[in-house]
């Protein structure tokens, strides 16, 4: 169930010390620019957006998922953002050339970054309790 | 498509002046119980946990929803992760006692407080320019 027909999550998680994060690598932009296209496209009570945190794809974001299909898109540029709205969001279709296809890769990738990103985690608590 | 067999969002949206948001109704602890409970039964490859901003049910937080099935879950409280756990998660079930099921009256409620809060940051950015 959903109250509007697309629900877009888009990653804008930011990580210290110079980690790669959907943030650093513009995201906010990103975000902007959709909320804008789907104003322009009138398509406001057709999509709701709704920024979130890592989904784990870091190194190559922005990313984001549309439901209710279940669509990762990584690698989103603001240049990426019409073509999303128009083919996605107004005719219901999937832009191929950014969107994951194989979840048994994903869980690979998101079980990795977690694994890292857990594994930072403890470093700098190591550091802080050192100084 | 998801690369865990289940997606959780859950919203950890603050808000500014008191207005009501998942933050201030204690989603942070609702967060914590959730991973800590995943983690106990085991369920951390079959569950991914994803923050998120307003999904719109500010005064009825704290709010998640859980994909594939779309299922939004409000009024959450530590209390209540054990059987989202056990039985979402563990089972396939719902928790029906805190689960959304009409999707108009929750566009309705969503468009009213998107409403609200455009009104909100107008309302700020005013008091801001005369002072």
């Amino acid at each position: 169930m959903e109250p509007f027909k697309y629900h877009v999550y888009v990653c804008t998680q930011e990580k210290p010390d110079g980690a790669p994060c959907c943030a650093a690598r513009g995201s906010g932009k990103v975000l902007d620019a959709l909320r804008a296209q789907i104003g322009k496209a009138g398509l406001d009570g057709v999509v709701q957006v709704t920024t979130c945190g890592s989904i784990g794809l870091c190194e190559r974001g922005p990313n984001m998922v549309v439901y209710p299909e279940g669509v990762w898109y990584a690698g989103v540029n603001v240049e990426d953002v019409p073509e999303i709205v128009r083919e996605h969001f107004g005719r219901g279709g999937v832009v191929a050339r950014l969107a994951n296809t194989d979840p048994a890769a994903l869980k690979a990738e998101i079980s990795e970054n977690r694994r890292k990103a857990i594994e930072a985690m403890r470093a700098r608590t190591a550091t802080q309790k050192k100084t």
